[in-house]
């Protein structure tokens, strides 16, 4: 018997993830040369790309007989189908659905990964099991996080 | 006088430690088969090994007359007595009396440190003072937090 | 129109800057011998230096028609003026003038940036945006947040 | 008058600067079915992107004036307008004239990032001054070396 | 036709692998007092580990048609066989039998995979490929580099 | 009996260190106008500074006992003793005699690391044994090596 997890001990585990994606910044309502002004040469035509770095966090109650927060095989598997085969190796305004209306910035990333991973999240049957955090650093400079708020 | 520091200032200090430790997943109240299943590789007989990278995070108000939260000296001193004389070049399992009836998870080992630097903490006699978050990096991929809820 | 931002979603952004500076901790109000007691080889005469690596995050609602939380070239140039020339191939304890009367450990500095920014922050017509954490790392080893707390 | 230098010393001194850029792995010579065997995901038809890290290293004799085997000023400013200016916020394949006929593999960027800093370098009037070494990581998994062979 | 490859063009590519593994440094020809100085805690009964880094270096002339040195799918199963297989999640000096008369110390690793990657190159039909260099990092502070010398 | 050492094996063997010094790039044999044209910001009055990161690397055959080039407590010994005692915590301009006469740029600091460990290892009585690189990254973005050319 593990005398530790005796007390409910809520952690945050993280696990980071890697992409390689092309995007380009440019809003189809605003005229080019509002683009330049906005986005500069991220608005270049064909898109450049960025190899995004993602740090996953869910949080919860230490699991007593396992001694996990949750089966680090499933979190992997779900990573892999939600966001590597959706975004790794992609163009992300031409070859994801959800950013086709969008413009692609870190930080609108940020908040569609965090929506795809909630609702997979919610359909786990462990009510103690929570999302809460998506970062994303673009580049070593650059991060956005987003906790559902 | 350093007028920065004349209303208090609440900082939180962090201090990144490494210890090299072997570690076997496996819970002796389960069957073979059933550590097989839920800790895989990790359950091997003779275990494996990280290095262990841990940031422990402290909080308080910086002391007007020295600019520092607390004493780096008396901090490093108190994580190689309470941290690295018991986990560096240790096997988890084995060495390490605390971790014997347990499965020595990321997540345990990040409860374990907290309880025992909380309990170090308190016994410095400064109110401002407190232990804030435990976080361990297994690898470069996988990392939990714990802040003691 | 991007869908995604159709309720209002609060993100927080980093940045990550550098600058290279020497520094002394030394308080001349005590004398040498507790300098050398509370400051070791760090109250060294002539000083000794850091690449202060700053994590700038400032938080709020993302922009709906740019799907940036704020100009990003307008944040480098924020940065450039008021940390990199104020900092950056300085002599911390001769070269800062708000740093004269004070130690400058990392803790001062970081209070020192947020002071700065905050007041920088307030300048800008944003409702919505606020500076959330200065965070400095001295070595790889050590780093301090504050909060604004 | 510097003593160590009194007698000529060669030094390797390393730059490294980033890039972001996409590209899409594909030889129009061959069919559809062979660049998916070749390339896989890399072929996808909009392309992907990357943080390409360079390292640039050079090599010569100390200056005895200076201390410097090069002036930093200079190549850095050789390397933005050679190098970043060429290839950030790049879509390879359409932007980069010298790489349309090519497959924009690690491989053939290096060589033609070599070429272009020969050249370059070529034409600085210091004998003892030469190109070593350029090393391009794709991904923190991947680097390519090329040194004139 | 791709210019840049109409001279043969030497490079050396890199592929980095990580496994985790427990070791114990103790030669049983050595007294255990011998071994403590020799080995220090390195020595220690039932062993503690590491998260090994790998850089792997072929190297050779790129290939005209594909632009690579060499099919990446082709060396990540080759890593994947030969190195992940062997070493990932193991105790070394009791899971590895080509280990188990060595002390297993970084620079005899470094040696093995060396052999170990040299015999399985040798086997592939291209006389322009070879094996350039094993480099394993221990931690973050100690590495080793064998180059088949 | 180790098999894999039977025949000699030259390895590299490279150990991290990091000291933190201040520096002023200044010529005193030039004018302030050259020195500012020369060093830049590099040249302010009282300095600036650095977390230096070392790397030294050793070169020779395995011993067949040990399995190590070299005992790896002497080897930290020496560094810490040559290195980190004169350079740590010190204003490279004013604290290390053998800088005084000259502009201490990461080239000189190379030489000067170079000529130091050289000296040191020549009395070593082994043979096998050689000082083979030193590497100075004075920032994550510039390095220097010196190999005894």
């Amino acid at each position: 018997m593990n005398d530790l997890l005796q007390k409910p001990r809520k952690v945050y585990v993280s696990r980071t993830i890697e992409f390689n994606a092309a995007h380009r910044l440019f809003n189809p309502e605003c005229t080019e040369t509002e683009n330049v002004e906005i986005y500069g040469k991220c608005s270049n035509k064909y898109g450049h790309g960025h190899n995004y770095l993602v740090d996953i966090t869910i949080c919860g109650i230490v699991d007593c007989k396992t001694g996990f927060l949750f089966d680090l095989k499933e979190l992997k598997a779900i990573l892999e189908e939600e966001i590597i085969n959706r975004f790794d190796h992609k163009h992300l305004n031409h070859d994801v659905p959800e950013l086709r209306e969008c413009v692609p910035t870190t930080e609108v990333l940020a908040v569609l990964l965090w929506d795809i991973l909630e609702q997979r999240m919610h359909n786990i049957n462990n009510r103690e099991l929570a999302l809460h955090e998506v970062k994303i650093y673009e580049t070593g400079k650059n991060a956005v996080r987003y906790l559902g708020e």
